[in-house]
């Protein structure tokens, strides 16, 4: 199947970041790969060389030298586009590789536009749309557990699941479609309950794979998490400790830690975006009243809320509020009793609550339980197994469509309207979900997803 | 001749700029890099593969996958360090990169410092020292004309130069020498006037190096053009003029100008760089004044003053004044007369000045023709032609020690010493020309080179 082929065109473009270093890669794909490289290339006769071969030589525009470069020639179908392609390894400096994508242009090649070489391998069969989409995933991912998903998607995780429903609603398609051949004599080749059955079994493999977006998305955006507290509770340090910690774990190799963002806590693969929040307390001050409204809002849109408070200034009433009103946010939470350090007795009182967590942030004592307890609020062990999670929001809405559409043909089963109606709705939730894997796609939708992907890829 | 065997330990870097991209390299090198990469790697058998071939496969930590990469693989002698090397391209994810990185260590790579690639490759005779150093000044290079100095340097352009010198010093001191050999009979086999002519030649050849310095310096760090005159003279006018126009020329290819220095205009394949200054005037404002006095010691320092005035608002004395003043300075100058478009008369009295270039900076009138007075104001005919140009401050220095020591042979001629006299001087030119290339060095100057280079290279 391939509704989309490509046109030929050689695209090209820098696929390594921009920017001064060792060497830059220059990626060139389409029918004339080959013979526009050959043009510019002097060395080894880039046409007859087989593929997946690596040839010294140096390019040049007339006379001109503009440097000595490695080619790495790939033979359609042997490439990630399935295309002919090169890829120009030259030094890494911005005016080179100016120079040189110029001089590809000047022979024929044009620019490639952002996702375009991806793009190619989905339309030329190398993936279906899910994978291709992982691919970006997989770029952009910043964690072992998001790691781990996009690479799950990117190596048919996803299109698997998606494959076992299709499969499973084609079966039941076809029974219902049998019956349409037959419609003039009213017969009904397949048991109503026996169909239920099908598609509630159905539905709930959707389900499944629905529910997985709430862990999926957190997994892939990171888990944002609240440190709540009254002023003073110790919420900064505590964030400096489990900042300082991680962040010295990863960069201890150079340049790799440039594009984490501020703020975000890799605990054991999975990423927390951890969110700095007000003070809350009773205030008059009007400034500060909102900004406490938007901290409880906030805490109200976390996956996760940790409230802190200072063990040795708070009243078992204070504790009994604050517990009320966090179980009223319907956010999973972990209280936590800091300041253990001040040297002062150990509240009797607190003795009364289950579950507390016990620190001193200033100490960092008690920080690896902590750090523990986090980790249960988010159940990622089934995730950790390898089971398809939807990290895709787009997936998740044309799950959410079939799930839908699978509703309709309950209904209609309940209701008893007729086969071919119910084939109908069978037949939407089948598009739908074609939609995820791309048997069914649009120009409109493909642009839309390949325009996200950078340039080069 | 090969001093500095390297001792095999296999080396890893990133060798693309740091950041989210389509593809990352990682490069790894020494006698491990391909047995090491094969503890990672799922697919062919990399220890049976030969050079210069690229594999798909999968990196794996046990049984987590990393990613789906290719790996390129260059046998010993045939790579950039003649060592077993390795390129594993990945996806471009930092978080990628790094795991890969921490893999390769964790089986036994370790990282390599600053250079240590190129580093190997000179002291596995790749190339000489000078050639090695060309290699950081490519990837640097930002201009059409600090390229071509690099490629003609990478090249062997200089190395050339400096072997040529080599021996004829070489056959200078051989001739010495063999008097020596019969010294006690006290002849002269080389006759004293022939031997003054040789080092002649060769203290011009020198010398002629040492010359192209100054424009090799311009070339490769841009040369510095100072735009001065009175206050509303229009000197920000003309750089916006300059500076639009070519930037919107270097940055049609995105991605490629990050690099560019803010105010450095390339006008044929040469970089200029522009130095804003303070309007000049007499005041009595203690500020300005200092402002000003800033500004003359910019000009004496620049290697081009471009000197504005308003025609419509300059007596000829003042432009005598000021023409005074640009001559004290020493260095090259074009006198510019702006505001050609006020629709005022031209004033007679300018007549009488000799190659003052009329512009209209508001109306982009005369711009090409300024630009041309320009460039021809640094000779930078010489070196299009293909000249070795120095352009390193190490090798300019052991030049100006060379032309010393000539210089003291000279006087030794002069003055009639002895030969055993002679031949010392002649060695320690020899020596000096020696560490250019690499011929003689030291662990602290090979330390000092190659520690200014990109992790990586």
């Amino acid at each position: 199947m391939d509704p989309y082929p490509s046109n030929g065109e050689t695209i090209v473009a820098l696929a390594t970041p921009p920017g001064t270093s060792a060497i830059a890669v220059i990626r060139l794909s389409g029918d004339e790969a080959i013979s526009i490289a050959s043009k510019i290339f002097k060395g080894k006769d880039l046409t007859k060389a087989p593929s997946h071969t690596i040839h010294f030589g140096s390019i040049r525009d007339g006379e001109r030298i503009l440097d000595e470069v490695l080619i790495s020639l790939f033979k359609k179908p042997n490439s990630f586009t399935k295309e002919d392609s090169i890829e120009i390894s030259s030094h890494g400096s911005p005016y080179i590789v100016k120079e040189i994508i110029q001089l590809l242009l000047k022979h024929g090649a044009r620019l490639a536009k952002p996702g375009e070489f991806t793009k190619r391998a989905f339309l030329n069969g190398q993936f279906d749309l899910a994978q291709a989409e992982a691919v970006a995933d997989l770029i952009s991912s910043d964690s072992e557990a998001s790691h781990q998903a996009a690479m799950n998607q990117m190596r048919g995780g996803i299109s698997e699941e998606i494959s076992k429903l299709r499969e499973q609603l084609v079966n039941f398609a076809s029974l219902i479609e049998l019956e349409l051949d037959f419609s003039e004599e009213d017969v009904e080749f397949a048991n109503r309950d026996q169909l239920r059955e099908l598609i509630n079994t159905i539905k709930k493999m959707v389900t499944k794979l629905i529910q997985s977006f709430h862990l999926g998305n957190a997994i892939k955006n990171g888990i944002p998490t609240v440190i709540a507290g009254k002023p003073n509770a110790g919420k900064s340090t505590l964030l400096n400790v489990l900042l300082n910690e991680e962040k010295a774990m990863v960069s201890d190799i150079p340049g790799t830690t440039r594009d984490f963002i501020e703020d975000e806590i890799v605990l054991e693969g999975v990423s927390f975006r951890f969110i700095d929040t007000a003070g809350l307390r009773e205030t008059k001050d009007k400034l500060e009243a909102m900004g406490i409204e938007r901290t409880r809002q906030k805490m109200s849109q976390a996956s996760l809320i940790i409230y802190m408070f200072d063990v040795n200034n708070t009243s078992e009433k204070e504790l009994i509020e604050s517990l009320d009103e966090l179980r009223e946010m319907k956010v999973p939470y972990i209280v936590v009793g800091n300041k253990m350090d001040s040297g002062k007795v150990f509240k009797e009182e607190f003795r009364n609550f289950d579950g507390i967590a016990y620190i001193s942030a200033k100490r960092k004592e008690g920080i690896e339980e902590l750090k523990q307890r986090i980790l249960e609020q988010v159940n990622i062990k089934s995730f950790k197994t390898g089971d398809a999670v939807v990290t895709n929001l787009r997936h998740y809405e044309s799950l959410l469509n079939t799930k839908e559409n699978l509703n309709k043909v309950l209904v209609g089963l309940d209701t008893g309207i007729p086969g071919d109606l119910l084939a109908q709705d069978i037949r939407a939730a089948l598009l739908n979900l074609g939609e995820i894997t791309g048997e069914i796609t649009t120009d409109d939708l493909l642009g839309n997803i390949f325009s996200k992907f950078c340039i080069g890829k």
